[in-house]
């Protein structure tokens, strides 16, 4: 019985870790379609987004049967709690992809980004993705070096973040409001998307040493 | 044993129910904040933000000790998840409530808002309240039809939110970029605000109901 159990939350934890690859993907993809203005891209990372809500629901009704069939205490406990947040946090990410895929799609065929800003979000679009990519790493591996790890990306993402602001904001922006708007939503998606990854990893390091990862504001705007 | 297992159940109900209430609190003296540029009350509504952490902590501890001690199934077990679920997003709202302080304090003694703005977040300021304190009602009565009813007010709001960018971009809009930054952020702050005001009364009706309440995008851009 506990024998079962065991692969069970094995089991979960691999579902987990799927979903991170599948919005490390989506946000690829969806960063790709905004600098491109590639609307078939942007229709696939939309038309996706419905498999990762249904792997997040799968994730969530089995860490649901886990509790309710087995009762696990102390260190499997913790694991299938920080299972549903984090599913909660990837779902989230997935959201944002879609967000970010959306404004490809309203601003196609012209791009929604004005050139001064593309490499901005090109190297925002790599950092996150790899931010994604570390959580699955650690979503396996339960590493609390490589969790922590993911603040120095993050770090790099709200750096980016605020430089933007000082883009659109200077007195020689000459692609009116519009632009900025988009700039800012989009800006606040990347940033967004990358606390959500580092509260991931956080979860884990939870789960790994048993102590609480500090709460309350995990941004900064 | 099962007797005291169920007042702590309702014990756990009623940090909840105190939760949304700080976060009402908090969003309506931030939105006073913004719209008069009142510094002292941004000041408290950042200090304060803390105490809403903390309660989201001890609520959390409090479902944990519950499922590890008492290994809630059926109806109980939904409800120890849901409460983790909400009080997660309340402190987000609280968050929320804490960026729309800042944007006041940081623009002091100027106003943030642009006068042709501010009727727009006070009526969506008067409406998030309203949702938050909504929220304790669903979350003490668990009723149904008032969880639903928070989606009407919800999509008030949506619809004041995108009448806010028709605004920005108008040919007319006389205050810049940096304004229409400001007024972008802070409505999305709004947005999101309610969007997990209707998530926490979701998570209820889940537990009244046993029906998991949809999943996927729970927002509008």
């Amino acid at each position: 019985m506990r024998e079962a159990y065991h692969v069970e939350l094995e089991e979960l934890a691999g579902n987990l870790a799927n979903m991170s690859v599948q919005v490390a993907n989506a946000m690829e993809k969806a960063t790709k379609a905004l600098l491109d203005a590639d609307l078939g891209l942007a229709e696939q990372v939309i038309g996706d987004d419905a498999k990762i809500d249904d792997l997040r629901a799968e994730c969530e009704e089995q860490a649901y049967a886990l509790l309710a069939l087995q009762a696990p205490v102390a260190t499997d406990l913790r694991t299938v709690l920080a299972v549903i947040h984090a599913a909660e946090s990837l779902e989230r990410m997935g959201d944002l992809a879609l967000h970010v895929a959306k404004a490809a799609r309203r601003r196609h065929p012209e791009h929604a980004l004005p050139d001064p800003v593309r490499p901005y979000f090109q190297e925002m679009g790599e950092a996150v993705v790899k931010l994604a990519l570390r959580t699955e790493e650690v979503i396996k591996s339960k590493d609390v070096e490589a969790a922590r790890s993911l603040e120095a990306e993050d770090d790099r993402v709200d750096e980016i973040h605020r430089h933007l602001f000082s883009v659109i904001m200077a007195k020689d922006w000459e692609f009116g409001v519009p632009a900025a708007v988009d700039v800012t939503l989009l800006g606040r998606f990347y940033e967004r998307y990358a606390d959500h990854a580092v509260s991931v990893a956080k979860r884990m390091v939870f789960v790994a040493t048993g102590k609480m990862p500090g709460y309350g504001s995990d941004e900064d705007v």
